[in-house]
């Protein structure tokens, strides 16, 4: 079941829904393996994984997180609309993306992993991160080549205070995401895309690269969030 | 060729060396398509990426780019010491990580291909960064599955300005990075990273995880930099 390395790339997509089963450790070695492959800065290394599986301090980091990810997916389900417009009709893209989401933070403390991907402090900017989602990216991918699933979030930002003193994760050190992993339950829709062309620019800022169209058949590529 | 997706993932390095030939169309195509398909904060795909060739605004770009690599590179050389310790043999691997990397900026004006990813400010912090630099990472991951490959560098940072006026780059995204890419030239060396058990913790920070062990057989687990 080798997946090529240009096909993961191109259909690694967010997973929300997991089975219960656990992810058996000889592959959570292969996924951490594969995230700690990344590049960092001067391969710097600085970036630390705390996993979160059934431990004790696992269990009450998860309750922790569900909260906070219940409040969030709240707060941005009517932020974002997600009753209105096509929403209202339960039947479409939007509305089941909503209860997809309903059903990940419900079931969040049910998540076989949640890995913690931490990064020493550097610059305080954007750059910092440039030492830690590559990482974070591998470990999706890595996921995917092993027949699991996750999703890139940054959900644990209401309950980052509490996180850290359970956790004893230290102030030198900043908590890139959270990434909940698992093997995917039910079906999954497709990696949705603007078209290439209006993500790549050849030359300068703007101008169109004539080369870069999206490839024959590629299918959803609605730009913008679903009205 | 297709390389799988797991050995992908290990393997690939950062490439600082490359060919004079030029990248084809069709395969930045297919690594710009790899790019995109990267996760971004709510789908929202607020990544755009300046492509630079050989087109008028990219000569000059690689121009300027050119001296800011050779600036950042000379003050690394001296700050971090690449003349001393080992570094006074001059077949020791920190004297050639200097040679290659005098090499790198040395000729950076041929480089094949210059990416400038760029992420629409939105946070102003880290965060940002998760939706870029997964997209960079699958960049350089599409690249090594083409047989090209590249480096994600920050040395576009001290000509950021005449960048952003030369390719007309808008206020509201920030330059995340700077990506050379060609064809590796020469031989490279391997991925060098710490042993897996420094850099994964199970359950809580600093608890060493049992199942994170490097696979038998991984070489160049030296920590740290070169002394």
């Amino acid at each position: 079941m080798d997946v090529p390395l240009l096909d993961g790339l191109a259909t690694t997509r967010a997973i929300r829904r997991y089975t219960d089963e656990p992810v058996a450790e000889a592959d959570l070695n292969r996924m951490l393996f594969a995230a700690t492959r990344a590049p960092t800065g001067s391969n710097r290394q600085g970036f630390r994984f705390v996993v979160l599986r059934d431990g004790a301090k696992a269990t009450e980091a998860k309750a922790l997180l569900g909260e906070s990810f219940r409040s969030s997916w709240s707060a941005k389900r009517s932020h974002d609309g997600y009753e209105q417009g096509s929403g209202e009709d339960a039947s479409s893209p939007k509305a089941r993306m909503a209860q997809t989401m309903q059903h990940f933070v419900d079931n969040f403390e049910r998540t076989p992993v949640v890995v913690l991907p931490c990064i020493r402090r550097r610059h305080g900017d954007m750059t910092d991160g440039a030492s830690v989602y590559p990482a974070c990216q591998n470990l999706l991918l890595s996921a995917r080549a092993l027949g699991y699933g996750g999703v890139l979030t940054m959900w644990h930002h209401a309950v980052e205070a509490e996180l850290r003193t359970l956790l004893s994760i230290p102030d030198d050190h900043a908590i890139a995401a959270c990434i909940p992993i698992g093997r995917p339950a039910g079906r999954h829709g497709p990696v949705r895309r603007r078209p290439l062309a209006e993500l790549v620019y050849d030359d300068e800022w703007g101008n169109a690269a004539a080369w870069a169209v999206d490839p024959e058949g590629t299918r959803f590529t609605s730009a913008g969030p679903r009205r």
